[in-house]
């Protein structure tokens, strides 16, 4: 689909860099999802900070790498301090990663999310109801009905990624990354990765590793999407549910070597 | 004790149906339970949501197949929430579940409980102190002092359920559970759950999750309670310590199979 | 380095008298730190509550055997319940832990931890970075320069405790406890425990457990930092990467025996 599909080679290069760099990674997250993003970005070798007051997230974002912002659980003082901090990305180009958590859920994530927007993150990654509410949200015309809504999902990050000039990531069952030209499709993960919560926020901080480190947000993307998918398989594949998924990933996390991302690394 | 016990066939069928139906529960529950619930609910079929901000929780318990209020960390704010969405659930008959945790230990759970008892949870589950303190606050006399608190709390239970016309469940080596006519004994668990923090709170979500599909919330709140304690049974068998167990209860509600749901709950 | 050095046999019956009691530590404590800290003091035998509304926290801090306030995830509605929490304790002299997180990250930060100092906390548990960050705001002169940060933070440790009149402990490859006048040296723990969240928060944590035991805070803390690092040890040398450390530790500091301790402690 594009000439920018990184190579398993340029997956390990990427996650290498991580490790090496460990930047630190400044997440506004929701409470559910701090715990497993802490932990996900410590075993993939970054720096992660929860900061959130009013008081010091803006401050707080210019020493960041990179700064993920999630509205998993939502505040009038949180939604501050995510505009804060997103602002501050923006200007002084620290690469921001956006997780619009259950938006079309409710008018108040609708307002929050869509007051980001024009701070223009350089990924958004949801799942694909996610994408679709957000680019509706953001203007999008309905367009032709589609019941396959993955398909649908593509299109629409496709036109918010136009929009937003960014990088915008549909995870599920294989992970759509685009950039409004190019699409990549990233394959790997497990089914049994959907009963772990925050398994899609954890996804979004090892996105904001990437991008801290890595010069091109598309390959960013994909690779640190290749990378937890690639973890959870071999996690899933030794897992007996949801609870050793959970730790089990963390070691993958931690242990996965060069040749198993050479390997088991699918991006097309 | 009562006509209503379900057998161990029924429970089997409650937990199938919400394995099915993969309700929504909507969790406003304490920072430290978020996580253990939400994978609890993911891990017995559900689909939790934490959502506490004033500006959406009342308008996103009008999605929920239930709502779980859980007063463990409070705020103003969250009180408030609770309070609508508690309405919300009431007005609109879907059932909502109350944890006063920790309700005796300061003047302001007691407060924020009070509130919220008049909305007339479908269920309440507390520890004997919780159940204790919460009927005495809402006008419980002392009665026969009794040395037995078990005893002591199963009385409580009852009468605190003939006023808010629902069920309560005292939680504990054997757990009660009442609708203030009939009382079932449901048996399971295992000390060592004691020693993982927001098992109580756990337990509390599975209600949820069981009284978002099942009919009767009587049936709904023993079957939750017999497949949480069942499940937790089976983990402590092979835990070797709080650690394990707590991954392995996951792994035990996910995997958990007909036969021994019908082999292990004991409800009389 | 001192006469105060407890001996693997002071140390054990310190954990065993924290087994016994089971006190009661109020935590009030970031978000990510919750759940771990939570687990850590129910494994070790304590009883864990998390209490942060300004409608509470200093009434609750009165039932304390211990209070721990970590200022990982701040807001002013939090800062004023701990620095109410905090005062009751000082006033009816329970011991408090105070835990400043990335102290130096911020202004904010900076402020509400220096306001905290004069509240003369029991114990303040720190990374060596930390420790020299509250120092030099607490007024500490820069003398001479040191390209030896460990050093450092010890001399800085040394003259925040002489300003508290409590223990000043850093944690690191080697754990240093200091009352201003003695210096103990506690050997233990594993590299690979960094890679887990909130372990030096889960520390502080277990400080409190001992301080609200023992009579002799530079003992309790030492004791402390010994059992946690024996435990961490003991589960890393059984760990494939940090998901399996982290439930492994709990496992280990509930099963630890006396033999295990007499053995594994390292003190001088």
């Amino acid at each position: 689909m594009a000439a920018t599909a990184p190579s398993p080679a340029d997956v390990w290069a990427a996650y290498d860099d991580v490790r090496r760099a460990g930047p630190l990674v400044h997440n506004i997250t929701n409470y559910v999802a701090m715990d497993l993003s802490a932990n996900v970005l410590l075993a993939a070798g970054a720096s992660p900070a929860m900061v959130h007051a009013r008081e010091e997230a803006a401050e707080f974002a210019q020493l960041a790498g990179a700064v993920v912002v999630n509205i998993g659980t939502l505040s009038p003082e949180w939604a501050e301090s995510m505009l804060g901090a997103a602002r501050v990305a923006s200007e002084r180009r620290v690469p921001w990663v956006l997780d619009p958590v259950a938006v079309g859920a409710t008018a108040y994530r609708v307002k929050v999310a869509t007051d980001l927007l024009p701070l223009r993150p350089t990924v958004v990654r949801g799942n694909a109801s996610e994408i679709l509410a957000l680019a509706g949200a953001a203007g999008r015309g309905k367009g032709v009905d589609s019941t396959d809504e993955s398909a649908d999902a593509v299109e629409a990050a496709i036109e918010l990624a136009a929009r937003t000039g960014g990088v915008v990531a549909v995870t599920g069952d294989v992970d759509i990354v685009t950039d409004g030209r190019n699409t990549l499709r990233v394959e790997g993960g497990d089914p049994l990765m959907a009963r772990v919560t925050a398994m899609g926020c954890a996804a979004s901080a090892m996105v904001g590793a990437f991008v801290a480190t890595a010069a091109e947000p598309m390959v960013a993307t994909a690779s640190a999407l290749a990378v937890f998918g690639l973890a959870g398989e071999r996690a899933a594949a030794q897992a007996a549910g949801p609870g050793s998924l959970r730790w089990r990933l963390l070691d993958e996390l931690h242990g996965l070597d060069e040749q198993s991302v050479l390997d088991g690394v699918r991006i097309s």
